[in-house]
């Protein structure tokens, strides 16, 4: 057993998990999921940064979420709203996703005999979803190792880190180049909305750190450029 | 909250599952996976069963295992072996099968309110499978509960049951005449190959029980109908 696999969405916290798991795991590979997000611009993000970290990327097809349907982050029709969803969690809840991307990736890294999974969740602004806690994550280890006799190894790197702790630890382990290249907002835009709940996170989080955000250098760059 | 959801295969242990959870939930439905299983016959069992239990049954397609790949189960180039998997297990280990059909479940469930899944795994003659482990199914009735904030309860009527105890539990629970049309063999054959490990595993409950198998009894009296 060597190495580790790395869960990619292409947003902030998981390039920052990429970084992380480089400077302690060889090799680092990288998983992604195709569920049917509203916006390929996910994918192409985790593509255009595990190319500058140098790390092989998988995509694998994921499309039960369609089948199971109900929240917003799949259905273009529904508005983004921080409640709206059941027992006031936000609606674009995913129930069971990140227990899903878990069972995979250890599926996935089961067959290539690595047993340490790298997830970018957090619990301290974990915005209402259940799936991201420390708990979660703990008993999700437990079942996985039951369940395929192997010793997995949940790595969180995030979970007690605010967003300004997020970005300093970005910058620690050298994934600011790439951070310039993430996807965060739900609008599914480049330049970013600057409007959306994941927007706004992400603009606080490189507010309280007192450092400019790569990605908003990169699109007033583009911008000037094309001006 | 109310009534159950039952994972169904077609197969005997499913069948008597589905019985006994409408001994004791109300209402019942059914989930299947249509996960690319060498057979489809084993589906049209399940449509079959539960069309005789009169309950309703919901078929999600899940083509991840395709991807992952690597089991006897799915590739019909292997022979089906007891051994062959890594670690010495079956060949037909499907890594984290019954994990991810109980997220899927579980996430299914919950869009529905219903907290109750029935799943027939048993420990006693497992097979080698560490998924259907009762340690495995507290662990991930613990990880879906956290995870999606939802009070899920994992109920595994055949866990500690003989095969022959399995069938004693299908005459009481009235599986019988539905047990005639569910799917055992790994040929995917009807009448039933007999020399599998599963067709083998079957006729030694039903040897033990001193009962003959609906299955089979229904296999002769078709063979003589044609004669």
């Amino acid at each position: 057993m060597a190495g580790a696999i790395c869960l990619t969405s292409g947003g902030q916290d998981s390039t920052t998990c990429l970084f992380w798991a480089l400077q302690r795991f060889t090799p680092v590979s990288a998983l992604a999921f195709d569920y049917g997000q509203r916006h390929r611009l996910e994918l192409q993000a985790a593509e255009t940064i595990c190319t500058l970290a140098g790390v092989p990327l998988v995509i694998l097809p994921l499309e039960i979420f369609r089948h199971l349907g109900g929240t917003a982050l799949l259905d273009p029709s529904q508005e983004i709203r921080a409640d709206g969803g059941r027992g006031g969690l936000p609606n674009t809840f995913v129930p069971g996703r990140n227990l899903m991307f878990l069972t995979v990736a250890a599926a996935f890294a089961y067959q290539q005999d690595v047993a340490d999974l790298v997830i970018g969740t957090c619990q301290t602004d974990y915005s209402g979803y259940p799936d991201c806690r420390e708990q979660t994550m703990q008993a999700m280890e437990q079942a996985l190792s039951l369940g395929m006799d192997f010793p997995f190894r949940i790595h969180t790197p995030l979970m007690y880190l605010t967003k300004a702790q997020t970005v300093a630890l970005a910058q620690d382990v050298g994934a600011f180049d790439a951070m310039a290249y993430s996807h965060t907002c739900y609008a599914g835009v480049f330049p970013p909305c600057t409007r959306c709940p994941a927007c706004q996170l992400r603009a606080r989080g490189f507010a309280e750190a007192g450092v400019p955000d790569p990605l908003m250098v990169r699109a007033q760059q583009e911008q000037q450029d094309h001006a």
